[in-house]
């Protein structure tokens, strides 16, 4: 398929599952599992209210059928039908009368962005509230006021999926993005996209070296669950990534690991170089997305986040401005075109080790050397079999002597493969 | 005390000590020594002429009374009683009358800096001569000038000024700077009056975790000295600085220990780097002040020096120009503050275990976590806290932390101080 | 003699080589290591065509009397005579008449650098061949051209030439160039220039700690054959570079070897740092001339390589302009002065021990020191004695404390040798 068809379908995608009003737990998540599940045959699992993981506890499950703010003439001022982030993430039942001062101690705005609602939540202390924007917190009179919110809160369970492609080892590569935002679309539909497209792809490839792990879970409480559930397998997981902000017109950013020089690292770095495009690295810091619990100290995974702009360096962040308008097809797209490089590399990256390190070997005489008047390899191919000749010592990698030679990872790969077939190089015993 | 006020009183003790005329040896030295004690409770010791220190050895004594040269009508040209600078520090006795020509051959000046009085020094060879400024040696004339140098170099004693606060552990800190030098204020005088200060602060905190050791010595044979009688103690020392031109307008310099990433080296480059203003970092070179002798290869202690602008790069360096107008008060301040600062880091760097390693632990329901409504944390502080338990894994102190996060190294120990205190941080066994 | 002088020598020595047209094998080769055998005593040795090194074969033996084309009124329109590298090296013997469509897959020429003649070769394929101006190459009318080549192609043998100078260990510094090249000046005969005067100057000195090899071989093919042949002694050479490029006005051009911090990357790098004029450092990479060979991964020799404009980075590279116009006498000169700089620190570089490493020893009762009134060191002088002393514990040499402290080597050298006659220091065992 084109590239340009498919940024085309991965927002479509999004255009469906913008909609649906999410939360950490409920309905909202358990119909988006649904959808995702119609493109990839993910298991989806309940977790009940109250059980211990860690330190936490998973909550009370809740659910929203609508909600509203009515003012003495009847009308609807604010109405959770218009936009699911009118309402207080977990906001408990309420229906009563209020005056404005009472009102406006459940009213959250900004007025720096007077034209945005914010997404706000409340998940660990009873509360209730209403998001609206500054203009129209502002315009509010005097006035009795209703205000109508039929939620429920009570013993359910925390729902997530999850998807296991299996490789020829049990080593695993973990990607996992967080389905617990309502109406918000590149915080964070936009890795719930890119990774159902990711797992398509990878469902069709054939002889894969690494079993592949998908999650779609609740942030921070979803990943200290999964965490919990599965602390005996962890060991498994040799590279990962969280998937967040990947359609935003911004350049790609990646947060390293908490180890800093994983074989990951490597891997996204050498993608983002190759790109020939801007980019951005960042260190780890331990805010941010899930990547704080699967490189909590006590887990320290191998786990880094491609992302485009960070969470809460853009504007549109956690408020309405966050829609359909700011993700592009063609972000997504190449979003998804460096996971895909990166997965290419975790797949390719060979140690080999040069049977003929004493000297060069003639690569004329195995048709691997352009003579005079033949060329049909091209430059950077045979500059690229010097390189692997010279460093595969069983030390260096296909991925370290790209890193090294700053000759894109697919030529070195290539490279090996022709020296290989020449029986020039050998699998080494180190890999 | 309000900073001004201490910057104030900080120069108004150096005014006191500035008009002695001190050498390596002598009365000079007592008085400034005894001045010193009025304000910290120093013990005083003398070293007798002739001991052999290492390869040194203690020179004789040296006194002066009075100096002058007179020209043919008796009128006095130069005298000692206008600048102790007038006479090469260690000149010996000299009553004689001397035709232009042999006067020009113990006259000292500086044809680049015409309006500045030079400071000389003939410790190791007898000698005897007059620093002048050069407009004054341009203008002597043909004549037959008397000189005479009223000065008593004989067996006596070297004396310097130590001052030991103990701590809860025998491991020191130790803090050294000199008291060899006449009516010069940058060098070294700022020096003396910074660790008389920092000295009064330290005695009044109570439970200091290190033992602190403040010394007042001649620069070069007093510090070689101090380290032949103190030999055996010197393993105890784990932390130092050379305090010198501290007090010149100029911005911080930290010339780094020999070893070159002790801890003493990360706390002043923290302390520089949260302090918001221009510093400068230099790696450690043999040539310099008594850090030449603390890091001698037989020694190779953790001591550095943080000044303003270090020695010789200032142009009023060793001549009349170092005088009070170039040493600011509120320069003094702000270099005592930058070595409170270090303190407090040294005190307080310890290491920390995360004792729920396994994702992070709930901060809201311990009141660490800003639920909606309340924001009775900073920002910062929030981030603090999770620098510090995600890092403190035993291998990293909270300076480590503060220096990894770039937040500054109080907000960190705070951090660590409530998480302490809710159970989730333990002290590591490895401190 | 005058460096001015010495460079004149280095090019007329050039000039005397210029017009044989050399290749890997035969008589060129042959003729070109005579007149190297009438300025210094080296051995000449051949291997006979057929012989295995390592993945190679020694090919047949190629010479050449003659070669032309002419045009159907008998004119020559190209002679070898004019220039050797009008012919295809390598080139079969050919005579027939052929179509100017024939003749034309035949000739080679440089579009984008008309005026020139491309150097090219056809070892290891047979083929014949012209190399022409494009100018000229655009000029051919339709006709019937007669082709003439009178050239060998048989079994024979390839020659090269090595010379050893005995130093007071066994322990080797190899120097490296090629004498494969016909009429091209900067790649290669300033190499060859270079290390004849290089070999001239070291066969001067006495007391030489190191022994010295030079070898002057066909690239590539020769560089595998020395090594297959000497397999069993490398393990001696200690240090290397290979010359080649050294005679064009650009600045100087260090191409690491692949141990990439060895020692003699060290000495070239500090020998371009104090020569105070621009200079490039490059990593190690595997394409180049015959340090290929020497860094390929079974042997991974600690051989670099100094040149001036990197082959392939100068538009004359390989074509008729590398001629004696520009290599520049003064720029053999530099570059000989830059290998002689080299050698004088491999020779000196020692570890010592300062014997009183605790404090500083007093220089002045040594005379080392300046007293008031004395001038005779100078202060670089008095510096490096300081740096020489805090740093020569046994772990660090000479160089290091050059590199180190930003001094010029010969500047620590003087030092070191001052504090050694009076007994400060001691050779180090560890070196």
């Amino acid at each position: 398929m084109p590239e340009k068809d498919l940024g085309k379908e991965m927002y479509d995608f999004m255009h469906e599952l913008y909609p649906i009003c999410r939360s950490i737990t409920g309905n909202g998540v358990r119909q988006t599992l649904k959808i995702i599940k119609s493109h990839i045959p993910i298991e989806i699992s309940e977790v009940s209210s109250g059980t211990k993981v860690f330190d936490w506890t998973i909550p009370k499950e809740w659910d929203v059928s609508s909600a509203y703010i009515k003012n003495s003439k009847g009308e609807k001022i604010v109405d959770f039908k218009n936009s699911n982030l009118h309402l207080l993430n977990y906001s408990i039942p309420v229906k009563k009368k209020v005056s404005l001062a009472e009102l406006r101690t459940h009213l959250h705005s900004l007025p720096d962005q007077p034209d945005v609602i914010p997404y706000l939540t409340s998940y660990y202390k009873e509360d209730w509230g209403f998001c609206i924007t500054h203009r129209k917190y502002l315009e509010l009179k005097e006035d009795t006021y209703e205000v109508f919110i039929d939620s429920k809160l009570s013993s359910g369970s925390m729902t997530y999926g999850e998807l296991y492609i299996k490789g020829k080892t049990a080593e695993e590569v973990l990607f996992s993005c967080y389905v617990c935002h309502p109406s918000l679309c590149n915080d964070n539909l936009s890795g719930v996209v890119l990774l159902v497209f990711l797992a398509k792809s990878l469902l069709k490839k054939k002889n894969l070296k690494y079993s592949y792990r998908f999650i779609f879970i609740p942030e921070t409480i979803g990943a200290i669950a999964w965490l919990s559930i599965n602390e005996k397998n962890v060991g498994k997981i040799k590279h990962g990534l969280v998937a967040t902000c990947v359609g935003d017109p911004g350049c790609s950013t990646y947060k390293k690991t908490r180890q800093a020089n994983a074989i990951i690292d490597q891997a996204v770095v050498k993608v983002l170089i190759d790109s020939g495009k801007p980019y951005k690295i960042l260190d780890f810091f331990p805010s941010g997305s899930d990547e704080r619990q699967f490189c909590s100290p006590g887990f320290n995974l191998p786990i880094g986040s491609l992302m485009r702009t960070p969470y809460g360096n853009f504007p549109e962040y956690h408020t309405s401005a966050d829609d359909l308008n700011f993700v592009k097809p063609d972000a997504l797209m190449d979003s998804l075109s460096k996971y895909l490089q990166t997965v290419y590399i975790l797949e390719n990256n060979l140690k080999y080790v040069n049977r003929n390190p004493k000297c060069e070997p003639q690569l004329g005489k195995r048709g691997l050397y352009n003579l005079i008047g033949g060329s049909k390899r091209s430059k950077i191919s045979q500059t690229a079999m010097l390189w692997v000749l010279n460093f595969s010592d069983g030390s260096n990698s296909l991925l370290d002597i790209s890193v090294r030679s700053n000759i894109d990872f697919p030529s070195i790969k290539d490279a090996a493969d022709d020296l290989y077939k020449s029986g020039l190089l050998k699998v080494s015993s180190s890999n």
